[in-house]
């Protein structure tokens, strides 16, 4: 048996093991698999263990949701026709989507990374909407985790950056309120292999996962193997812990902040909150106003509204938005 | 004029200079010039810089602390002699110290880095007792800053590990509360370089910084240039960015905690808490009753004694110490 199938079955665990046992047992216990969920399917190997460990785990009523980006033509297609042949069966519904992903990046400057990201969560909010059903699962592991921290540390995200990526966490997407649910967070992409090979599982190979222009595979395929060799040790559980307790602390520090879904900031109220505070709450505000990846600079220049005796009032975001101050609110338009 | 000169005298600045003017202001407003202090002064380049800018900055009343770790022999007394020279021409007040830290490493079954800080803290309590001065300068900069998130990230510590070195912290030591200010903690090791340079200062090349062995060195000479080389760009400003927020955020988060100063922690008040909370409440609590250094194991065995069904009521520390759990209440023995 892999330690995948293990990790949720066998009795005899460890201290690593118990701990995702349990976290598991939560996450089953709040999404319990009766209930109709979406789950995000590119085809490749961890949505593919993914689909198969909620349908195996006795999930009824899922809808497989797959978007194709047409980043690699005819290879694009045949990954929507891999997961459709997958999909019907193991008897699961599927809901496909198309998005030039390419076209979307070129024409609001973003990497095809990020517009890919936000292409997927349109579509996903769309059958949301259409299934009534607001809780995705996506395939998200550990390793994605310690590359994600990796990169935010590298990149400079608005915060420390390190709690990206949560077990459980939401997101608004166009009027529509996402649970996005990440059961593999606690699972290496090593253990998703050995249970990929224990069921024999077929999946497709993502092409852009062998291209090392991209940071995060520089940070897969170079960054860690070195750091590992070079400290003779393995850092990645350290580091997914770190990302983990980050993620929790985050939750609670969102959690003593107001809430964010005023459209306009109150310069007199922000003003009152220690820096730390003003920076989570302005991160927050933006998140719910849609305005996402946005870097420290950003949240900076918002803080530098604060000081109402500066002449600044305007600061430039992504896409030609802006945001305001006037009369003492700070507001985006 | 070098950065660092520059930074602290020209009007003439850019958006990170004047950040770090500003917290600099702050800081001397903090600690007024004509109040008396400690200095740490090892000899190396950092804590020579240091010293002379403070007395450059019309610090009139400064006991430079130097502690002769007898790490190596003959070159150790030389270094006790290069900073009595020193301080003497600078017209600064010295106390003078001695530690065997080999042995003290192998009595208490400590890395040497480890001894080396905990003898030189304790030396610090002794001197500022005696002197009653309460607050020690030490020169940090902005890449130890960044070296020690990578430590802390790679070893895991307790928490996010991240907001390690902070530009103000309190250390209680023996009884001994202890204010450590850094004041070159935005400034980067080529800008303490140039101001070297610029004043043509001498300084003790530490032995030690060669030694590739050291976990910290490794980080310093071949990660981060390894780092910064595959990925095209300079990332120390980002982590030394991402440092500095979770520092703030840390310190809010342990403001927010009850105080720690109990030599008792109450089970049931400890279970209400969220699980961040409770794990920077551990270590809070463990700071105040002198126990630092310790990993994310014994947090999460401390927090396992909260489980009062479990048969677990008792936690190894190192040296010989234990946590306990007895009649609702957790302490040391």
């Amino acid at each position: 048996m892999s330690n995948l199938t293990q990790r949720y079955h066998s009795s005899d665990i460890g201290c690593e093991v118990a701990l995702n046992l349990i976290q598991n047992k939560i996450l089953l216990r709040t999404f319990p698999p009766d209930g109709r969920y979406l789950v995000g399917v590119s085809g490749g190997r961890d949505s593919i263990a993914l689909l198969h460990w909620l349908v195996a785990s006795g999930y009824k009523n899922l809808v497989a949701c797959h978007l194709n980006h047409q980043l690699r033509a005819s290879s694009s297609d045949r990954d929507a026709k891999f997961v459709q042949k997958f999909a019907s069966q193991h008897d699961v519904d599927l809901e496909m989507g198309s998005a030039n992903v390419r076209v979307i990046a070129a024409k609001r400057e973003m990497s095809i990374e990020a517009a890919a990201r936000e292409a997927r969560y349109n579509f996903f909010a769309q059958v949301a909407k259409q299934k009534r059903a607001h809780t995705i699962f996506v395939g998200h592991h550990a390793d994605d985790l310690v590359e994600t921290l990796f990169i935010n540390l590298f990149r400079g995200s608005g915060t420390t950056g390190l709690g990206g990526m949560r077990e459980v966490s939401k997101r608004r997407v166009e009027d529509v309120d996402l649970t996005i649910v990440r059961p593999f967070l606690g699972i290496w992409r090593r253990e998703i292999d050995e249970y990929i090979d224990e069921q024999r599982l077929k999946f497709r190979e993502d092409a852009s996962n062998k291209d090392l222009a991209a940071l995060r595979n520089r940070i897969r395929q170079r960054i860690i193997p070195y750091l590992e060799k070079t400290l003779g040790r393995n850092i990645r559980q350290n580091i997914w812990r770190a990302a983990m307790i980050a993620a929790e602390e985050e939750i609670w520090i969102e959690d003593q902040l107001p809430n964010a879904s005023d459209v306009e900031l109150s310069v007199a109220k922000l003003q009152k909150f220690p820096v730390a505070l003003q920076r989570r709450e302005i991160l927050k505000w933006l998140r719910a106003r849609e305005i996402v990846n946005v870097g420290f600079d950003v949240v900076e220049d918002i803080r530098s509204l604060l000081d109402v005796d500066s002449g600044v009032a305007k600061v430039n975001l992504p896409q030609d938005r802006h945001v305001r101050r006037r009369a003492g609110k700070i507001f985006i338009e």
